[in-house]
């Protein structure tokens, strides 16, 4: 792909994150995406041939970029503190997910797209967190499917009536402290 | 209401309280209600006029059992032990509002019902959590609102594919941790 193609691509892909959040992804309107992202509605049906191919492409785009971010803080020191970042954008995440899994769900390859994008997530969430649990910054006893499934749950939470206007990152704190080491004895 | 009457209503409401959980309460059948309760079903109609109303009367003797327990167990010492086992309640509860609410809320006086239990909720959460943070037995910093959001979202994540058999128990484990007072400088 050319470099302009390329760019005009990311910038669908983005304008399409920003509709799908404000209107619903049943909603979107394929003509606001293009405008918003500057390039005809040619160009949009020439990456995207359908609303699901769309669809599914912001999807995978928001799952690589979780990757790429977990790969990015597994450089850093120290390991609790990459998996902690990387959990709040893992919550970030589930927010964006909630928007558009109805929509996608229901497209023929749901099975495909979804098993691919949850094993990038899983193992992207596994290497931080045995990387914590190794150097003792984070407790032995939970695994990826308490993190994953954490996160997950704290988004919808979040997102309940009368919650705090800050309800996930009041929740996200009190799981952090929870996920260190516990002094023995206490529970 | 004579002991026997009393001993009926109750019976019905624990025995629509397992339908409900089994079938779900849209599909649940009066007649297997009022034979498993051991009436007959006009002893049921006699107590409940509607399906709406014996799901309305489930849903509060959920609360006041709720509320009950609270009540026993802030004789209790230490408090923080106290909060705990009514959280496990909780979280037990927000369960069976899931399996109930649907339902609940189509009906004409769902906002009276749900308010009055949520307003019943909150004042024994809220006195639990006073005294264990009076006594030191929890971190200042979070509120009854957090503490509601935390166990649905407990209930939410157990509930999800893939999790693991015990997923409510392990997590609510961790955030247990979570509430505890943190040793300073450690955030």
């Amino acid at each position: 792909m050319r470099a302009d193609a390329r760019r005009n691509r990311q910038r669908l892909l983005d304008a399409a994150l920003q509709v799908y959040a404000e209107r619903g992804a049943d909603d979107a309107s394929l003509d606001e995406i293009a405008r918003r992202a500057g390039v005809g509605i040619g160009t949009l049906y020439r990456h995207f041939p359908t609303r699901q191919a769309l669809l599914e492409a912001v999807y995978r785009d928001q799952v690589e970029e979780l990757c790429a971010t977990a790969r990015e803080l597994a450089g850093q020191t120290p390991p609790g503190q990459a998996l902690e970042r990387w959990l709040r954008a893992l919550m970030a995440f589930a927010t964006t997910k909630k928007n558009l899994s109805t929509a996608l769900m229901s497209g023929p390859d749901k099975s495909e797209v979804a098993m691919s994008c949850s094993t990038m997530v899983r193992e992207a969430a596994a290497g931080l967190l045995a990387e914590a649990q190794r150097t003792g910054q984070v407790r032995g006893d939970v695994d990826v499917v308490d993190l994953l499934r954490m996160s997950h749950a704290l988004a919808i939470a979040a997102d309940m009536p009368h919650s705090h206007p800050d309800q996930g990152e009041r929740l996200m704190s009190v799981l952090l402290d929870g996920l260190r080491p516990q002094p023995p004895g206490q529970s």
